[in-house]
């Protein structure tokens, strides 16, 4: 029987710098997936579960992957909540062809998205409306990071995510990008979206910058005294009518 | 020259008490509001301003009430974020007529709604997509919850907020009450919107009760793996498509 690991045990030490740090995630080519929900949605979806950290009374998940008990009081010291989960896995990303954008129909584009909560609210949009990826640019908050994995529900295990180094490159792809502004574009209802499109959304509370490289831009219309819905909340409202309109044909969309 | 008020203070320990509990704010009438921004939008909607508490340093805003000055250190022990505004107002509730049901076309129902997030994010949704008002259940989260109002970013001083003691009463203003479910019902674009309704929207994780008394049940019809959306982006899906059918007319509905 092993003896359960202190915080100061290496492998916990390394599982902090994983949490807390994005170039050890990204030098490693892992993320950390915290309760076992999102584990085995990690797993079911065929990411290769690395290890698993459970803390004292906690039983392993069957998913794979070298299982390392952790001392009384450590799990609270590591994870990245105030009430964590008692168990966390550490997982190999999944390699991501970028050519698929070459062949996506719809792809929405987190352009300089700063908090990870909307990150990962945008990743479960992108997926219930049918999007083929999401793309990040640089100016974006770090995609693995363990807030934007729980705030996608999973999504980020089934949505390849592509990291591009401008928006610009997505003109390559023959995806028409639509640039998403607070007020003064076309309403997002009267743009044909069942063309290829990349949606593209822009920084909190910033917005896309004015000469961001996109070839159309549109709007939600707001009533009220409302001045602007948050970015998650915006990216909902766009990828369910690029939905709407696919599943009832463009001939649906309102002139404009 | 008044000296600023330390944690002891009658009046700072009344404003600690308004901000954490229901119903020292119900008993007064009153809530808190924590910022410039938000005391400005509070202001402009003509709420009345009871007193504003200020840190060291920071000038109150010219938007009446007495003006209170605190101590150092003061605000960060009363207020509810790790790094609080300089400026809060204790602001009086302006009163709601319950008749604005009967004659509203179309108003965003919290049933069970326990997140302050969600709940201040669906009050941006309902006044941005042209909703009448916001309607409550008792076991919806307290709308004065300086969260709710902090995510509402402001909307929670121009959209009425109705309290009702149960969905049901809702029959009697002739609004047709839609209850959202995650799945098995008619696709929510398919539902003619334009017609005077009450969008119910349930507890999350666990949604509406099915024996919630509403005449007509929608979904949000999800891609990929997504098993439900968080109530908030839900909220603002359905409402949107609410004021993108009232902008087209219900001509544009697909038939069912």
């Amino acid at each position: 029987m092993t003896l359960p690991l202190a915080l100061s045990n290496q492998r916990v030490q390394r599982l902090r710098r994983l949490i807390g740090r994005r170039d050890e995630r990204r030098m490693e080519g892992v993320l950390v997936v915290e309760g076992a929900v999102l584990i085995l949605e990690a797993a079911e979806a065929g990411w290769e579960i690395e290890s698993q950290f459970v803390a004292p009374g906690t039983d392993p998940l069957e998913v794979g992957g070298e299982i390392l008990k952790l001392a009384e009081g450590v799990l609270e010291r590591v994870a990245s909540t105030d009430s964590p989960q008692p168990i966390l896995a550490v997982v190999r990303r999944r390699a991501v062809d970028p050519g698929i954008i070459g062949s996506a129909d719809f792809v929405v584009v987190a352009d300089g998205v700063s908090d990870p909560g909307n990150l990962g609210t945008m990743l479960r949009s992108a997926e219930g409306s049918g999007a083929d990826a999401l793309v990040v640019t640089p100016g974006t908050v770090d995609y693995t990071n363990p807030k934007v994995v729980r705030a996608s529900a999973g999504s980020i295990f089934r949505l390849p995510v592509v990291e591009v180094s401008d928006v610009s490159e997505l003109a390559l792809s023959g995806l028409v990008p639509i640039g998403t502004s607070s007020h003064g574009a076309t309403a997002y209802t009267d743009l044909d979206m069942t063309r290829r499109i990349a949606l593209v959304l822009g920084n909190e509370p910033r917005g896309l910058s004015a000469d961001t490289n996109v070839a159309e831009w549109v709007t939600i219309p707001l009533q009220g005294q409302v001045e602007s819905l948050n970015v998650a909340m915006a990216c909902a409202v766009l990828c369910f009518e690029v939905a709407r309109q696919r599943r009832s044909g463009s001939d649906t969309v309102a002139s404009p």
